[in-house]
């Protein structure tokens, strides 16, 4: 499938789905569309992506293209009416459009009748299925070892981690697979659950059907853990995911030199000893889950200064511990596997 | 308003919404519907609160009556199809029906035409408003205090301590409110958001929302808890709750001789020490709150075990307890005020 992908004024820092989709999903990206980067190339901006041009708008996307796919997700989810010719151009030429936003695409009439009129599809990955219900506790029962990425904050590298870690592990001849919790992962596996838009009661519920679907026909479930168990807004998410999932092990994701959480500055980021004390505390009763590896996103500094940055994170945490974009994963996988 | 309330095969032990109600609520109770203590009274089953007769369906419930109240949930929030022709026959007198279930009246074809035919209202307290979104991280700003009952388990007491600690502030003269989170804390306080129901990542900003609309009235603010942060499937809403709220100080709530948790008997309760120290160190990164009280459900016990527990439960948590129905409340509220 060829798809355009949206990220205006987002690309590429702050526009973490459209970067997801670009470096793991099986999509070929004829162009992404930011109209403060237009005239760039996406290696520019990204390496080690599959590259295509940013344009400024869905007009400038070539021929032939199938989607336009929404890949920046703000805080709180919602549609920026900016967006709105480019989804509307995309609909005019035929092509479905994929968001995985709070704000339902087939809840807009505008889109849903433009749509109808040339026979395309909305997908709203964010809208839950129908059939969830509460957890019953069962997870820890599958035959797979289950490992979730937990984080000190958003967009820390969780997301990324769980890819890489599954493709390391596929490559190392296990049977491996993710359990996608966000609207980037499941648009990049193609199946999924958006934890953070189920029913609160039901959080850990729907993380536990998704391991039992996939529990016994795999060696290692990779669980793309979300936001962060000390987050003032995500941390019921966070939670929900901890406890419906009963990992085995856990792999704490972190930002080097990030103190604070980003959004809501006033709070400071507790230690990396007080995170993995928070998360295996709050695990144990549940399920017996320790803090195994950990995984550093270290691209805002030089080669030196990372190098330094991963030996401190793995001292607080007391394991292995890797940037999985740029460092060897060797290691890490090794304490997992 | 004239109420009768539905409880078929868990009055009064597993009908807690029912229970509340009768203790709480500004409702005159004529009648509990259960099939299995049908003959009996209220108060042949819980002092203190008004008296009813129980009867088995609301055929028997007398003139005049204003709406039904199904005064049970299960878990999962379910509508037992045994229930429906105590519905049936309350929507044919004319009498509203009112619910906190996960499965919505108003969603049920035949229950929404027959309210019509006779002009009757469906009330599904469990619906959460439209205009929810993500915290902002502000609710410790208000003026008031901020107080949240934090439990060892479901259905130990949250709802009910929350309600005498706010009663017995009062009392002693001082401005308080209760945030009511849940389907029988809003039943009887007539408004609030059913936090379980809420979209996941809107769980903390739905209890912000309430509590910045209340805080700067009020000197004290009793937040109704839920769950258990070590719960398998609900801590997330605990979580969202407890980040959400950002309480000023905490009050833990078990049940006296509980030591594994209810439905999910696998698990054991961790110790009340681990309760506190996980309460308080998942709080801490977010607002400094600690476990100033404790309410202890010591209602399957006699008189000497009680007060044994009570001295137990005290030194566990460092800080002075009661069992709000049964005990003097003054040292506990002495500890928050």
């Amino acid at each position: 499938m060829r798809v355009a992908v949206l990220a205006h004024g987002k690309f590429p820092d702050r526009a973490k789905t459209a970067v997801g989709v670009l470096r793991y999903a099986d999509y070929d990206v004829v162009s992404v569309i930011d109209r403060d980067h237009a005239g760039s190339r996406v290696t520019d901006h990204v390496p080690g992506v599959q590259d295509a041009p940013v344009v400024a708008g869905f007009g400038e996307v070539p021929e032939p293209v199938d989607a336009l796919l929404i890949g920046i997700a703000p805080i709180g989810g919602g549609f920026d009416e900016s967006w709105r010719p480019d989804v509307l151009a995309a609909l005019s030429r035929g092509c479905d459009v994929i968001a995985g936003l709070h704000y339902f695409l087939n809840d807009d009439e505008e889109f849903v009748s433009l749509a109808a009129e040339n026979d395309c599809e909305l997908r709203d990955v964010r809208r839950p299925p129908d059939d969830l219900s509460v957890s019953e506790g069962l997870a820890g029962a599958v035959d797979a070892e289950v490992i979730l990425t937990v984080g000190t904050d958003c967009s820390v590298g969780k997301m990324t981690t769980t890819m890489e870690l599954a493709r390391a592990a596929k490559a190392a001849g296990h049977e491996a697979a993710v359990i996608p919790t966000g609207q980037t992962g499941i648009m990049i596996e193609g199946w999924g659950t958006p934890i953070d838009r189920v029913v609160s009661d039901f959080t850990a519920g729907a993380v536990e059907a998704m391991i039992r679907k996939k529990g016994d026909d795999y060696e290692y479930l990779f669980v793309e853990g979300q936001g962060s168990i000390v987050h003032p807004a995500y941390s019921a998410v966070t939670c929900g995911i901890l406890h419906g999932a009963m990992p085995d092990a856990l792999v704490l994701c972190h930002e080097a030199d990030r103190d604070r959480i980003h959004g809501y500055e006033p709070f400071p980021l507790p230690s990396i000893e007080e995170y993995v004390d928070l998360y295996e505390g709050l695990a144990a009763p549940v399920s017996d889950a320790s803090v195994v590896a950990g995984a550093l996103n270290t691209s805002d500094l030089g080669d030196a200064a990372a190098r330094d940055a991963l030996v401190d994170f793995e001292s607080a945490i007391d394991a292995p511990a890797t940037d999985v974009l740029r460092y060897d994963i060797d290691d890490v996988l090794e304490a997992i596997v």
